[in-house]
């Protein structure tokens, strides 16, 4: 056995903490030789909860768990920590402004981004997957001093996953097949799924499918297709969620594969006309650990226009946060 | 990749069938080289929910996953069914006698059964997790006509699994260097939890542990465990039955570790003077796709009058559905 892997998880007695918890004891992020010790944070009132999941995740017997902690304490949380998923957000409340929600979050946010700085690993990966996920990263990223902005991304690969999942649909073709899809800008409705390089089996996908169909259906069925899940299931996204997490994190450590790319949401870099300032998905590959941004693929007026609004709509939810960013 | 399982789950928009699907459709089963095609049954009123759980595996884009079908016809669900988890159970309501749910489970039980030996493959492998678990197997098998009632198990792998984690947690050690825990009978406050048999690190487990501790903590908490989680968490094991129900499947199909056994839940066959009737769980070695109960292990008279009870329960359980039994 490998030494363990100490991963934190926030929020983990909510729906995608407790499907993320179990997939990661057994192994499912890096294999059976690696163990991985969970060290997960929720609020005090979820404190009894979370020991229920601890209960559950002993009564298991992983032979791939080596460890838990469940703690209200961030700093005990974040402690050591390899890796960090950070599911825990404040959700709107009825009544509560975009700004207020956005604030609200921050102060979640700011403070676990210090804690982590100053607790974690010093090459400790962070991928924020509650919402506003883009913006919490960002705000995590700035509070996180002495920590590189790269090692805080957000999560747009439940998209990248759904956009790869409609597009199969479509072409009555394997996820297995398609390659190159690519997410761009917010984890919101104004996020971009972008086919334009995609290829199905080898094949551009863009001569398998319409332009109607891409315009009218599939950008529309990706963009919201959580309050799809939500209407049919009474419950909002968790085992996808969690599972995309794992992708997104198990892609940054492992790499891509040859001829392929993923959809990570990470600080903006000038890449496409997008400044620095927001964290903004883009299509990467990873090797030896890192992420690169794919660089110079050609984009039509539509998509430049599309990504023009993500990019305004991530602007202004960092105007509405910057008296918290350092 | 190899040829597709197909795998049917029953009660699949549950919240063990939840946890099931998505750890099935990521390759936990078999591994990564083996797809699966996930055959899902519900309730007629379960199905906009069902549909929901559909989505969100299609959402995951799994390379693992080659189809879903989702019904409320079990003969649909069964079709060429190479793997039966059956989780949906009639729970019991208020006022509800024993022998009441006894019976309301037996009319699911009875026709899956049916359908399962209508529509499955010849060489099937049924568990049942839905309670109560000995007695639903025990209904199903009765009804399957033309199979082998050894196809038919229930689960205890679960209450296998809390006593290694217990005996674990005692000791200070890791499950990994846990062998040889039984669990022996019904799967309900009656079963026995047994460590005469275990050893932690190589060393016997009752060497350990004091007998006061095995009798009046260990197997009390074993045999309470799903009520101390659903008092913790609020609702009842759901990840952690889920996962159980994969180790039992694996073993039986890729067999147990040579020195060590699982418990499962199987036709008695006279052995340890339980005679046929009943499904009990022994401890068992897998091999070469087949089950064989451990035989011959010395019982002490604590352990005898525990066995006895359990089987007397088993024994009434019977009683009360004889008229379901073909």
């Amino acid at each position: 056995m490998e030494k363990p892997l100490r991963i934190a998880i926030t929020g983990a007695a909510g729906n995608i903490g407790y499907a993320l918890a179990f997939r990661l004891a057994a192994g499912n992020l890096l294999g059976p030789d690696r163990p991985v010790i969970l060290q997960m944070l929720e609020i005090a009132p979820a404190l009894g909860a979370l020991e229920g999941v601890c209960m559950e995740l002993r009564d298991c017997a992983f032979p791939t768990l080596d460890g838990l902690v469940a703690t209200a304490d961030a700093n005990e949380a974040f402690d050591q920590a390899d890796i960090c998923f950070l599911v825990g957000a404040r959700p709107r409340g009825p009544g509560m402004e975009r700004k207020d929600l956005l604030s609200a979050n921050g102060q979640i946010f700011g403070p676990q981004g210090q804690a982590i700085a100053a607790r974690a690993k010093k090459d400790v990966r962070v991928l924020v997957v509650g919402n506003p996920a883009n913006t919490n990263a960002l705000i995590a990223a700035s509070a996180a001093k002495g920590l590189d902005r790269r090692q805080f991304h957000a999560m747009t690969r439940l998209d990248h996953n759904r956009a790869i999942s409609q597009l199969a649909e479509k072409t009555g073709s394997h996820p297995r097949e398609i390659r190159k899809v690519t997410i761009w800008g917010n984890h919101s409705s104004t996020q971009v799924p972008d086919l334009s390089q995609a290829t199905v089996g080898g094949k551009p996908a863009m001569s398998l499918v319409d332009a109607e169909w891409y315009k009218g259906t599939f950008i529309p069925t990706v963009q919201q297709r959580g309050a799809a899940i939500i209407k049919a299931r009474g419950q909002s996204s968790a085992a996808s969620a969690a599972s995309s997490a794992m992708d997104h994190m198990r892609n940054w450590i492992q790499g891509t594969p040859e001829g392929d790319w993923v959809s990570m949401a990470v600080p903006a870099d000038g890449s496409y006309g997008v400044s620095e300032g927001v964290v903004f998905s883009y299509p990467c590959t990873c090797k030896g650990g890192d992420y690169q941004v794919v660089k110079d693929l050609p984009l039509d007026d539509f998509l430049k226009e599309k990504l023009a609004a993500t990019e305004k709509e991530l602007r202004e939810e960092r105007a509405a946060v910057e008296s918290l960013l350092g």
